[in-house]
């Protein structure tokens, strides 16, 4: 037994450091990817081997049934007045700590909770580094279904190449834990990441979009030499 | 027969000026309230009775089902490349043609399409019309469930007080068209319909809000004296 791929052990690692920043008594973003999911099993081997107290407020279907299987208590956030720290994946991060996230479709949840936080932690492995952001990653658009026609034709208007999101296992389009569908933004380059956010938002039929600016505090980066590295 | 009631005489009147403005063949945005109601009666009319050629986007399940009913053949934003003209109400008109919608809940359809419109055409009464926004009216805006309460709170820190919209003829919240709530925000007075428009919209969580600016072509206002004023 034991994982031996240098990429899952490397994303395992930074899940490791981030949960060992939780301290007893604290209300817990938990995020929704492959990376923040080894800080929620961490969190939950703390849970059940040392006796620590913390709620988690799950940041999609996915967290919260990952959560309840690992035996962290839940609550939503009708129950808490704040979140104490979110720990949470992203699929671009950018010098500055911008962020793209999306690639799960649950980026509008985690927007949520993430911006509450009082501490966010973000944890990717390396190759989710980059310069600019839109170099290797489209962003995410979650839209409601009646507009996602002329938001389309917005989002070209603002540079892209946008494209539904296609189902697997299911046919059609992908439909977000809220009910929507997500539109992946492909850009040569985002020159300006928070003007971006903004004008996606802007679009009557966006939800929310996937970059995220001004809210990251530390990155944790799993290397591929086996260390963690620390941005912030 | 025959209505009585200057007030809705007058909203009467203004709808059915408004439709005189479609000319054949248009694709029509048909809106959500009492008064854009009347202009899609006369729509509906000058169809039957005069054999006008149009179609009809929806702002609305309400719209929708008037549109059937009045035989006004429909289709949705995946079917049209445009939007010709736009029909819709509001529940204030400032001087600069700012308005504050979804007293029906439907401002977020309705922002999609009329935003859309080539020529977007605004039927009140006198009574809507203020000098500030925000004077009679709260701002509508449309939150996805499971963020109700943060945003409640970040709504707070704009200056506002807002109050999740009850429903009638059902328990708990009014739930939207696209299966949200609605949450109405008292302000002393909006400063910067623009700037509020935005910073509502970048709240995570928000999927619309009732602030229309930099949109509205001619408002058309029902007045007491049963004369129609155009504002444009």
């Amino acid at each position: 037994m034991g994982e031996t791929d240098p990429r899952i052990l490397s994303k395992q690692r930074v899940g490791i450091e981030a949960a060992s920043m939780v301290q007893d008594g604290a209300i817990v973003g938990l995020g929704s990817g492959s990376t923040a999911a080894f800080a929620t099993r961490e969190l939950g081997r703390r849970v059940r081997e040392e006796g620590l107290s913390i709620v988690g407020v799950p940041t999609s279907f996915s967290a919260s049934m990952l959560a309840r299987e690992l035996g962290i208590p839940i609550r939503t956030l009708d129950d808490v007045e704040h979140i104490d720290i979110a720990i949470d994946g992203a699929d671009e991060v950018d010098p500055d700590l911008n962020l793209i996230k999306g690639g799960g479709a649950a980026h509008t949840r985690e927007k949520v909770i993430d911006y509450l936080a009082e501490l966010f932690i973000v944890v990717v492995d390396e190759t989710k580094l980059v310069q600019h952001l839109g170099e290797t990653f489209p962003v995410p658009v979650e839209v409601i279904p009646m507009a996602v026609a002329p938001v389309i034709r917005q989002l070209r208007a603002l540079g892209g190449s946008p494209e539904v999101r296609r189902a697997v296992k299911k046919d059609g389009p992908v439909i977000s834990d809220q009910g929507n569908f997500i539109v992946d933004v492909r850009f040569d380059a985002i020159g300006d990441p928070q003007a971006m956010e903004i004008a996606m938002n802007r679009i009557p039929g966006v939800v929310e979009n996937g970059i995220f600016t001004g809210v990251t505090d530390i990155v944790l980066v799993g290397m591929a030499d086996g260390s963690v590295r620390r941005i912030e």
